[in-house]
């Protein structure tokens, strides 16, 4: 199944016969000093360095995110947007709770957007799934409903059902639909990591639909995070994700992105693997 | 499924219910000039010094490799496995294309070894399978027949079928037989990677047997091999291996695993990474 994304001018598939999708996750305010600050004052300079920066780094998607404490969210998201859509050409993610800012984003976007997110609660998804509808946007869709996170992978592929289904019941496609099979922190549940890979596995094979993940919740509060994000990251790339919301300006996440991709058959004579090589060399050099 | 395996006075049990089994490599004396120089003597120092590093770097299980050109198999391999046997305690894996040298082995293995390996060529499974009945062994399947290495992952599960089948015959039960999807180099085809992680993928839904890999062969003749075999690694636990021949005393190998395990649920309390992570830490200070 493939999942279109636009901007302007490029086109982004997201498929599992295409190369890994990454959807840059800097531009994102919480726990970020310095960017929070500038946002805050309508200054979006770091904006637009994380934009180009992280394009430059590999970046296919950016995700934006404006969510700053009283801050004025449609203003800021639309603001953030525009200063991105200045200075790259790529599709963008709008990252927000509120249906106000993500239309505010929406009206302004020429292209079609990702929306991140909507989980499967009736509220969430009678608020979302008309702007996707109505903007022509896709969403991820995350699993989660009235009841929780469910704990085995079957309760999630029943939610990720009922998410495609409630998209198809406002006329979204399920190549629309992105399941994010949420990985919690390991370091709570021994178990987390291996319920969702489980489940994003069953999601693939029953529902055929794209997967993305934040792969970066599941070593919360554990030492060495860096290596069991990554790890994580091919795990969940060997059950089936097809793109993820990350930092590709960490060297050692694009270097593990593009030895996923040279080892799932999407690097034709391994050339962007030995392109990427002889750089690392040179800036070794 | 279950694959257990038995030195004098431990048990291994290969399970995707359990920690992933590394079976160290490096008694092999293919490409290691001073260990087959001292072997081809009938020296086993080298022998033993391999083993006791490997086990203290977390292998489970060893292999045993003992083919010199020239050299006197059969009387090599039992050699080798008494010196192995001599400072570790830890079942082990006979790694040998001829029958006699096996036969040489097992007849002197205290506890249920692993063969490596049989094909699934009709000549070749009637002579290592009723060896393995005999001496009450673990099998390791590899997908390959008369034909080759077929090129879909369809094809390589009627394989594995053939190979479970055929041990039946010979009372053999499936959780003894070890599959080993064979991954070829990328480097020659760039969709090599990815036909195995769908083959182990269908075999373990199908046939529910435990999976083996040697995950070295993927990355020949490319730069930069130890971080594609450690990603390819995690892709292929990702997609359901349960045991692989690998060398743990590369510390990122060993370090890759235990993140795989701790993030598949095999390391309660993350009580296995902490350790080690302690253990780079004063290393490193």
């Amino acid at each position: 199944m493939e999942t279109k994304l636009t901007s302007k001018s490029k086109t982004v598939v997201i498929s599992p016969e295409l190369p890994f999708v990454i959807i840059g996750e800097r531009i994102n305010p919480t726990r970020r000093k310095k960017l929070a600050e500038t946002m805050a004052r309508g200054d979006f300079s770091v904006v637009q360095e994380d934009a180009l920066k992280q394009v430059e780094a590999g970046a296919h998607v950016l995700d934006v995110n404006a969510g700053i404490p009283g801050g004025d969210e449609p203003v800021l998201l639309r603001g953030a947007a525009q200063a991105v859509l200045e200075v790259v050409d790529v599709p963008l993610c709008f990252d927000t709770a509120d249906p106000d800012a993500l239309k505010a984003a929406l009206e302004i976007y020429p292209g079609k957007a990702l929306i991140n997110s909507t989980t499967a609660e009736e509220h969430m998804m009678a608020r979302v799934f008309p702007l996707a509808k109505q903007f022509n946007a896709a969403v991820i869709g995350v699993i989660s409903d009235e009841s929780g996170v469910p704990t085995t992978p079957e309760a999630r592929l029943e939610v990720a059902r009922k998410l495609v289904n409630r998209a198809g019941d406002f006329g979204i496609p399920p190549e629309d639909i992105v399941i994010d099979c949420l990985a919690l922190t390991v370091g709570a549940d021994h178990n987390a990591g291996r319920v969702t890979l489980d489940a994003m596995k069953l999601v693939r094979q029953e529902l055929g639909v794209n997967l993305n993940l934040g792969a970066s919740n599941v070593s919360f509060g554990l030492p060495d995070r860096k290596i069991l994000n990554i790890a994580y990251l091919a795990l969940a790339i060997g059950s089936g994700l097809t793109t993820a919301i990350t930092d590709p300006t960490v060297p050692e996440i694009q270097t593990a992105i593009l030895a996923c991709d040279l080892l799932t058959g999407h690097d034709e004579y391994a050339m962007r693997w030995i392109k990427a090589f002889r750089k690392r060399s040179q800036a070794a050099a």
